[in-house]
């Protein structure tokens, strides 16, 4: 009976332009192939603001509605819909490849904290020659060193192979950045930014980004 | 042949009395069941630097070496062993439940930063009247409320129920916080508390930390 069909999954997002861990959930389920309607949360809403200030995910966005469950933060999300759409491919079968894309997507789902105040994401802007703050330079080269590790393991296009996983979508957004701030990479990692840009949900998500108002953030909250 | 069987699996962690990471990957491993040997690093090596003084998980601590396979963060390791420890509880059967540990997980992991830096945790301290920093108190309502909304799901006196799952690993540190920085609480919370302190592993744990021997950990990184 129709009247029984589970409701479309739902993704709420803040700013594409702006939001990288919206991105990041946003990907997620585009790469798990998950059919859903996106929830925009308006740019004075709260928890826009907390993804947006306080550079971490906060507990409304994104958040995915699926089935009568709803799931926060983007690593649950990832796990979520490895474990409930079917074939999946956002976790590499291989026993080691799970445990390296799991720790690589967990060290930039906590970490990297000076290259995301540094370096916040702005998919309209671009900063040819931008003079990157030596504590952001650190996680830069953290970042870089990830990449080269799974890419060599790999062989690409994706950090673990032929298709992208929860580790990509993690690090989509850094790809964003990198190029914003005009940061340079070795030709390996240069190819594996170019390899993300091609996606076509990347392309999709950065048109939605560039067509999105521009407005004024106020950052009137002190910390 | 005793010559093939695989090593025993490894745990390198950091200080017992400040390591909240290393006290969580620790604490997965015992509620997973895991026969392990643990490997501390010294106070002065900069992977328990990068620990203590980013108040985030470095690659290197915790990081578990299991079966021909290093596993670093803590939410990969408690999703690896998850799949590969047979008869693992760390995550709940319901589909739901497990979707909720995960994203309070989650939190845990990438958030609360007001919460670690401004009560960090400390063992061996207590502060009975500690005044607690605005920022951080929202941070606490946020762990509070989370907590709650678990417990009246499950009515205890774990988060999940009557096994320790992922989400108490994370939490536990902040447990002992509550403690040594004389947070109020109401008595659903304060019993959650108390169950999590009458834990073995936990009570393992704490008496390592109380025999570690008092040092000065040189706080001068610039950052």
């Amino acid at each position: 009976m129709d009247s029984f069909a589970p409701a479309k999954a739902t993704l709420t997002i803040a700013s594409k332009n702006y939001g990288s861990w919206s991105m990041r959930g946003w990907l997620l389920c585009k790469f798990a192939g998950l059919d859903f309607d996106e929830q925009p949360v308006g740019s004075d809403d709260p928890s826009t603001r907390a993804e947006l200030l306080l550079l971490s995910p906060s507990f409304l966005v994104p958040a995915l509605t699926h089935d009568g469950v709803k799931i926060w933060d983007t690593l649950a999300i990832a796990e979520y819909l490895s474990e409930n759409v079917p074939n999946c491919t956002l976790l590499p079968n291989d026993r080691a490849d799970r445990a390296h894309c799991r720790s690589v997507s967990g060290e930039m789902h906590s970490g990297f904290t000076n290259l995301r105040s540094a370096l916040p994401m702005n998919l309209k802007a671009r900063h040819p020659g931008f003079k990157v703050w030596v504590g952001a330079q650190a996680d830069i080269e953290r970042v870089i060193s990830i990449w080269r590790e799974c890419l060599a393991k790999s062989k690409g296009p994706f950090l673990f192979g032929d298709t992208p996983t929860m580790a990509d979508a993690m690090f989509a957004p850094v790809v964003t950045r990198f190029i914003t701030y005009d940061v340079k990479l070795d030709s390996d990692c240069a190819a594996y930014c170019q390899a993300i840009m091609n996606l076509p949900a990347v392309k999709e998500w950065i048109e939605g980004a560039l067509a999105e108002p521009d407005e004024v953030v106020e950052l009137d909250v002190e910390f």
